[in-house]
């Protein structure tokens, strides 16, 4: 019996079994209970685990993310390594910062200490001139390169990405459909998985004939920051003479702004004014009310990048790209 | 003229000016011109930093965090790694679940990537029973071990930490003095770092000689989980005849739930009922009212830590163990 035997009889994901096996205090008793009850069942021991196999035997994987306080992407790191250790593998992580220079140094930092393979974590990573990807071709010539959340195709390079347009597309769509027909769309930076959700509104605004929706779209200027700050940005756009009763944002951050900016105004959440954010972050629910956001699946991308992974090393073929489609998960700044 | 000269004559942390020469977009962009004029006008170029010494002269680092996706730890991380980049050296990082026999594995293989030095973040890398501490002793004989955020003495053992006792203590304190004597105390887990907050909590009552304040200290299950169950938690144990005007909580989200559990039973915050977090984190922002509080100077914490390190490291005698106080955060949660 493997750990993975384990996690379909549970019904819960392989993190969650390897969280439980850790002692991770993150996991509901119940839940525990449940695996432990599979585990000893079964009798399986943590000990038969990849883990006890041994370190010299073990293949370590390296994993790039430009900043780990950014919480999308500590939680991304945080599943591919719960699934790489469920899995046997050992993973070391270096963070790169913003700047694509320093990026290669880290590469080669990071091959200097002998990984199998190689996991770039967010779209931050995919230049938009060809050059600036050079480094990702050099890589793959060494060791398999895995990409999550965004799309380069290479030899030796896979791709896990969820649909950022179409998740988007499908919100905006389902907003328009309950009656809500004038949806600011709000945003900051534009990554690749940016350009994607900016590209998924308008797609949907155009299919349902939007007339002016382009006056809706807000970017929030990288110098105007923290949440109440960013409140009264959209405060001052609403009083030019931009009115909207919805409002979608590419963030977690960017939809608790667009709440308070409502609150600000005295106006009733979501009576006056809907609310949907972006990643489903533990952000949704310190919002009061708790924000509808959408889910980029992260989970599960995470477990299907570490299988593929395991794949590739074993030799087998393997898609380069697999795409996984977002959901709407509705919390109070919705009513539809 | 180095990053530290630059640090100072900008009156902003390392970290900002790393975060600028790595292109971060998290700096405001007064500071960003700030500093890029003190670099032109000083003929600093980022290339003559020790970042461009080349990587093989470069020293690495290990830091162990127990979960990069709490935001607490991640925060750490993110400041060391900005530090001890902004000093020259790389770093790795390893994240090794909670439980403590699956640590002795992850340090011997970052040991097995040839660091330098080791980085503990967090309190949970200590163990209450000495026998659980005796891999810090076995790696402490090869290489320097530096702990943030725990006490732990050895040889070639560094500690770097808030007096979380002694900020907790500050800040009940002045709760109490602003006229709120009946005050809950919300906490989940008791690592060393949990304890000390407690232990702070109750001298400050006992001082204040508050009778029968041991009743208005509250342990949410572990099992109950999602703020607004927790929410609910305290509702039930508030119509169990328990009375208070002030809530102090172990951590942010403790924080909002309770703002959460004022707002389900129609009190105004901070009139009718004050709250005060710990850690002064990003959800602080995310209140409605925001968040007072405790910041335990992580970001100060984390220099000190790495200063410390290079000392160390360049043969220098250093200090075993340095404090810092933590200080409260004043939001919309208090009036006083």
């Amino acid at each position: 019996m493997t750990i993975y035997d384990i996690s379909k009889k549970a019904g819960v994901s392989i993190a969650t079994v390897s969280r439980v096996l850790n002692g991770s205090p993150k996991v509901k008793e119940a839940t525990r209970k449940k695996i432990m009850d599979i585990i000893e069942e079964n009798e399986y021991t943590p000990n038969s685990s990849a883990r006890a196999m041994g370190l010299k035997a073990m293949r370590t994987v390296g994993i790039l993310c430009a900043d780990s306080s950014d919480i999308f992407l500590a939680k991304a790191v945080y599943y591919l390594e719960q699934n790489l250790q469920a899995a046997g593998y050992e993973s070391i992580l270096c963070c790169t910062g913003y700047n694509l220079d320093t990026r290669k140094n880290y590469v080669n930092l990071i091959l200097s200490k002998k990984v199998d393979a190689l996991i770039l974590v967010g779209s931050n990573f995919i230049g938009e001139a060809e050059q600036e990807n050079q480094y990702i071709k050099d890589v793959s010539a060494k060791v398999p390169v895995m990409i999550l959340n965004a799309s380069y195709h290479h030899d030796n390079v896979y791709c896990i990405l969820c649909d950022d347009m179409n998740s988007m597309y499908r919100a905006a769509s389902e907003m328009y459909d309950s009656g809500i027909h004038d949806i600011l769309y709000l945003y900051k930076a534009l990554s690749y998985s940016g350009h994607k959700k900016l590209d998924g509104f308008k797609a949907a605004m155009e299919n349902k004939k939007v007339k002016g929706y382009e006056k809706l779209i807000l970017r929030i200027p990288e110098e105007v920051s923290g949440l109440e700050n960013i409140a009264d940005f959209v405060s001052d756009y609403a009083t030019k003479d931009h009115r909207f009763h919805g409002v979608i944002a590419a963030d977690d951050e960017l939809g608790i702004a667009a709440v308070k900016y409502g609150q600000k105004n005295g106006l009733s959440i979501p009576g006056d004014l809907s609310v949907i954010g972006y990643n489903n972050s533990m952000l949704t629910e310190c919002s009061t009310p708790e924000l509808t956001s959408i889910d980029n699946q992260l989970e599960t991308l995470s477990e299907c990048l570490v299988s593929t992974l395991i794949g590739v090393l074993s030799g087998r073929e393997m898609p380069q790209k697999t795409v996984f489609s977002g959901s709407l998960v509705k919390r109070k700044t919705t009513d539809f």
